[in-house]
């Protein structure tokens, strides 16, 4: 029986990265019988903080980049089999009311099914979720309490939660999305994803 | 008996993360039994076609970012057991002339002593190698033909090459280094090592 490894995942739905990994973790949770916290932060709170801006937005002018990372992308989702990744049509989509959805959910005790939900709202079966409108009709097409989530984010602890998850991550040295902690070591992008596998790994032989 | 696959190493002096490369390609070579081509490009060149900079200047007034790719550098000599990295105080050198003294190289038959030593005068033994008497100091140290290479590197179709080389590399995808080929399939970054690896061997397999 080894010790708890302490393993944070901090997420934005906005960054289609971020899914990538969503998509994978369940496999690493699997292989090593750890469990991932997700922690709900929001990007542009990250950006604002730090100076940092979006691959898409920090690579546009620089020639041949975007194409790299693009074909990073494929070949992440090839290797990976993610089969259902369809790109947002109304991205850059604002997750101010999502994140602070994510905080909610915690509270209501529903936060894995509305991760999992948004997360197909945004980067699988894609809606413009920053219309009110349309985030009602998914929440209740996914069979989540949409009313009562509608009402918490208005919650001003629910706000609070998600500014301090965002301070927080920029103090233990966050400037992007997906960031991962294990043990409180940082690892950034979904590249990392391997190392953050073998630092579990090695936890667990130390413990 | 395979096929030989084209495993192409695009690096410029002044990088410390080819640097970094150039200490573990003979690792991969030993594990593959494949020899990496090495291809001296011009940086500076690359990153003015492209509109690209260094990760020092362009991640320079975002906060945490530089520590975290510090932090990644320390990770990578860490695993691979690079023991005597010193970063060059005079950085960054200006690496026009001992980029052509490798096209030089080439043409004298002592390529492979010529980059080593040169990326030891860089990373390990620091000099101020865009200093010409401490370039022709460290050549004649290293036991290289220092005289011929002075000669050389003047000479019109030397300059020549490794404009082409560099023009090459940004037709072809390259917007920084290290840049990897493997049978044409770009790889970027030191990260991508283990991907490099692994898209030989499936190369090997598919032979």
């Amino acid at each position: 029986m080894t010790q708890p490894i302490k393993i944070e995942f901090l997420f934005d739905f906005g960054s289609p990265n971020t899914y990538f990994c969503h998509r994978v973790i369940p496999q690493i949770e699997a292989r090593t019988g750890e469990k991932f916290d997700y922690v709900p932060v929001l990007l542009g709170g990250i950006f604002k903080a730090t100076g940092n801006k979006s691959p898409i937005e920090a690579f546009a002018h620089i020639r041949n980049k975007p194409q790299y990372e693009m074909l990073e992308i494929e070949r992440f989702i090839k290797r990976h089999h993610i089969t259902d990744f369809k790109m947002n049509p109304f991205f850059p989509v604002n997750t101010l009311t999502v994140m602070r959805g994510a905080i909610a959910a915690q509270k209501l005790g529903i936060f894995e099914k509305y991760v999992d939900d948004i997360y197909r709202f945004m980067w699988s079966d894609p809606r413009k979720l920053d219309d009110p409108g349309e985030l009602m009709k998914a929440l209740s097409e996914a069979g989540l309490p949409a009313q009562e989530l509608a009402a918490l984010v208005q919650d001003a602890q629910v706000k609070q939660t998600l500014v301090d998850n965002t301070a927080s991550a920029v103090e233990r040295g966050a400037f992007g999305a997906p960031t991962f902690f294990v043990n409180g070591a940082i690892y950034f992008g979904k590249d990392r994803l391997r190392d953050v596998e073998e630092a579990i790994e090695a936890a667990q032989r130390a413990a």
